[in-house]
């Protein structure tokens, strides 16, 4: 049995499906490991750089859940990756942050992204995979960092606010473009949000999705 | 109470030598996260990336356990790392590597020359920082990686093998040059190391260190 990427799942294992969404949850938290740990190190201070590097961090830990999950059902997680590191890498090459600011308003508002579309994933899949995705998304409690300083910078600075609310909804459209090229590609995947998620197919997602970042947007201090 | 680097040590809190010795540990590992994580980025394979990027995250576990323990000790690690960012930044900057296999070496003997300090130094402290840091010095398990990955270069080339050799020994030296120098700009910490380790002083533990970097050496096939 392969997936529509060509992954070889072995008989008994998880559905293709269920392989490509882990695969694209697996390259997320790798590659936005990458970026905060690049980020980091333009940070303004030490305990700045500190933060945004335990965030980073923070992905290798869920990384290597989907990893171990994975091994146990017969698939190499890099072979899972595979089919999306160029569209992943894309997304972050379209969206690299110019300033320690946009770093931090990328690191709130992705790792929310992701977490929403996971979120509503989790009922879709076998029992084993939803509860791994559930347990991958927990809050590792860095998120209170990024608020706190991205509405200092914002009370202290209207111009500051003006532009990173310009920079937070860039990010969702980015997002959204690149996630929708990643079902287009993909018959099986997009049989599988539609069939999830009801009468809403793709569009109900993302309305979903949207609604969510317009609230972390509040939090931020950017609506 | 402050520091010879004036860090402000609360009255009861460690000895001003230990937040030294600390303030390198943090920053040490910290340094080695930004580099691992860049090294990373460089992989031949998706799973090499994840392998390195693992060793990264790991380095942060372990500055999180010294983080806490200063913190509990009214010290910001920030305030404690800062007075020896400069010559750890100056350590790695000497010492880029130029390719993946560098990385790798880099990487284990990197982290072994630092174990092999602190070990030595974890029992001339008082029992609770002694036992920190032989807990941030367990091994994570990362390093048979390096040790697979190295080896099989070596014996495929023994060009690769003669130019890795040198590199081993040239990080050794630049290693023992930059922590002289950090010595030598603080009679506090060199009377400690003087009083712990009996008649052998500073050279003495150089040649502890040295031997043991042999043997690493030779584990990875260098020797």
């Amino acid at each position: 049995m392969t997936t529509d990427a060509g992954t070889e799942v072995p008989a008994g294992g998880p559905a293709p499906v269920t392989v490509e969404l882990l695969g694209v949850l697996a390259y997320g938290e790798l590659s936005a490991f990458d970026r905060l740990a690049e980020d980091a190190r333009a940070a303004p201070t030490l305990t700045g750089r500190a933060q945004l590097s335990a965030m980073a961090a923070a992905e290798i830990g869920h990384f290597r859940l989907v990893e171990d999950h994975l091994g146990g059902a017969g698939v190499a997680v890099a072979d899972a990756m595979a089919p999306f590191t160029a569209l992943i890498d894309s997304y972050h090459a379209s969206t690299a942050p110019r300033s320690w600011l946009e770093s931090l308003v990328k690191a709130y508002l992705g790792d929310g992204l992701g977490a929403d579309f996971y979120r509503e994933v989790a009922g879709w899949v076998d029992p084993a995979t939803g509860e791994l995705v559930r347990r991958v998304l927990a809050d590792t409690g860095h998120s209170a960092f990024a608020e706190r300083e991205v509405r200092a910078a914002c009370e202290a600075n209207p111009h500051q606010r003006d532009r990173l609310a310009l920079w937070g909804r860039r990010l969702l459209g980015e997002a959204v473009t690149h996630a929708q090229r990643v079902v287009a590609e993909r018959d099986e995947l997009a049989e599988f949000i539609v069939g999830g998620s009801g009468s809403g197919g793709v569009a109900g997602l993302i309305r979903t999705v949207q609604a969510a970042h317009g609230k972390r947007m509040g939090r931020l201090g950017l609506s």
